[in-house]
């Protein structure tokens, strides 16, 4: 006899949603010269981000304001809601599985898009959800068909991303609006925005936190630079806001990512100079592409999916010839996407090494 | 109509297991003069450990590996187990979610110290769990009575911790041993070990990770004084242990807590250092209660618990006096162990401030 898992625990895979870069490099035995595949931002935090970690790293014996009062009140202004519209976590992914478990139970029909963040996926088969999934529409996730299955699931749950990842495609506010305005009112939409600060301002619906059905979720990985600290946030109603604090990890925010966190949004300036950078990257590994005969995606993001123009096991072989020549990228992997590759904007030296070895791993899997 | 939270999560409480003293400085709009209330490490992190941080402040763009390989590996040679026998996450605190969520679901029996450590039982009513508690007997968690509740409930989890929280009491490895003896093996015990350095060795058995009913924690929050970044770990049985990776938060952990936890771990003299600091601040404690005619309870903590002598409305008003003074300590809530107050191990300064405000709480109560 040994302890015995609840029956849910005892069904789930082992699987993982994604390998880390530092797995393949022990598996290589070797470093990436180039780590352009988890969209992170090689451009890295504000010097003042910096600055504020390294003149606070004597105070990481205390633990962080439960409340992160300070952050949320920062966020509201910023934002231009209350606090109490406001709920910090550690990360986006971290407050997916908050919300997930809030509206899923053992059954819980949830939508979203087949090939969309698999994170999400992860936490709903965690609590037991079902996923019913959506293909994408030319590359974007389809809305229409989003709003059809979360009618004939009568699903209480639904996720949509935008900008998209992986695809790095995007809506206009006026669609998301439209969609938003169709859904029915008991159905909670998960509106993931961690890409929006690099999105055209025409993307983002204004907030509204009137509606009590749509959670907005922003964080400080991508555009900020600090992935690595895990700090997202979430915008919305007030009671629904609150229902977090029932079931949250109340002392498990970072005392320094606190820090952080405020220090980067008080850097404004710093941040417009990044997605200036990323704008610029994106426009680069679009040239890159081209000049290899491929398509580049449009991208509202920090990254960038290439068409190879083929199959999914040719873009399978893409990548795994990028990554021998030390190139670290990922690829969407649900059919039809899966032709494609994708590269998140890196330093000027990463994509200068990408640009390099395209050719040649394209000349390998020929 | 609006998003309906599932049944379970509906019913809970908005309760947290405890207020910040941020929030109480916000309430008081003063800050405290001794933190001495949330068995923080006021000694702080090694040198070395802050050295680490600062220098690599600038990657926190970058996620953390998410198999935590490096650290995973240097817990083990430490603990003379193998990597597979050690799960790392976000601090104690969301290990034991995890642990909860792997065996509880609703209406399962939970056996806990009455009195013991809110933020377990915030978990195991967060997955729907029904506690039965054992009260304390002459301050210390009643291994006998956990036993009995474990066999009369059949319940499938039992906490205890070692040494102790709130009560800084603790029991001899020999007996701790006894009681996973006795244990039924169906019932997975966590052996909350936070305070585990700073106690006798003779209090800690060997680590036996061939028991798949023991998963034992511990901290780099305590002793390490690294409470603000995060970080525990669960050494037990393969299988036991390989189970959190199917629902833990893969990304979750943060680039800096893993380098911080790396150095912190290296650094062992720093270690022995802190923890003879703490033996000397909980002298020193003990001192003060007694010269204010109380009695400090025996402890192999970072913290001391006094006994004020009378009733759990006289402890509190002990405790809101020593508040009003700016001294942030906190007090044990169930009955009879609510007669003490319990105080932190903290900066001679600290402490000092402490033996001067003591007796004038003292005063303004009687």
């Amino acid at each position: 006899m040994e302890p015995q898992f609840t029956p849910l625990i005892d069904s789930l895979p082992s699987t993982v949603p994604f390998v880390g870069p530092e797995a393949l490099e022990r598996k290589r035995n070797r470093p990436f010269r180039a780590r352009l595949g988890a969209n992170e931002n090689g451009f890295g935090p504000a010097p003042s981000v910096i600055a504020a970690m390294q003149e606070n790293a004597a105070e990481a014996w205390k633990y962080a304001d439960p409340e992160n009062f300070d952050l949320k009140r920062a966020l509201a202004v910023h934002l231009g809601v209350a606090p109490g519209n406001v709920v910090v976590g550690e990360g986006v992914d971290m407050l997916l599985g908050l919300a997930v478990r809030q509206y899923v139970r053992e059954g819980t029909p949830v939508v979203t898009s087949l090939g969309a963040y698999p994170t999400f996926n992860f936490h709903v088969a965690g609590f037991g959800g079902r996923l019913a999934t959506v293909p994408y529409r030319d590359d974007r996730e389809d809305l229409d068909g989003l709003l059809a299955a979360v009618k004939r699931e009568q699903a209480p749950l639904v996720y949509f991303s935008n900008p998209d990842n992986p695809m790095g495609t995007w809506w206009e506010a006026a669609e998301i609006e439209r969609f938003i305005n169709a859904l029915p009112k008991e159905t909670m939409l998960v509106l993931d925005e961690a890409y929006g600060e690099t999105a055209p301002a025409t993307a983002l619906p204004p907030v509204d936190i009137s509606r009590p059905n749509v959670l907005r979720m922003r964080t400080f990985s991508k555009a900020y630079g600090l992935a690595g600290m895990r700090c997202g946030y979430a915008i919305g109603a007030e009671k629904q806001i609150g229902a977090f604090d029932k079931i949250r990890n109340h002392f498990g925010m970072n005392k320094l990512t606190q820090i952080a966190a405020l220090a980067a949004l008080k850097d404004q300036p710093y941040l417009k100079n990044v997605i200036a950078r990323i704008i610029a990257g994106r426009e680069r590994i679009a040239q890159i592409a081209a000049q290899n005969g491929l398509q580049a995606i449009a991208s509202a993001t920090n990254f960038v999916t290439i068409d190879c123009g083929r199959d999914g096991p040719y873009a399978l072989a893409v990548l795994n010839a990028l990554i021998d020549r030390d190139v670290f990228v990922r690829k969407p992997m649900a059919p039809v996407l899966d032709r494609c590759i994708r590269v998140s904007v890196g330093l000027d030296e990463e994509l200068d090494y990408f640009a390099q070895q395209l050719p040649e791993a394209l000349a390998a899997v020929k």
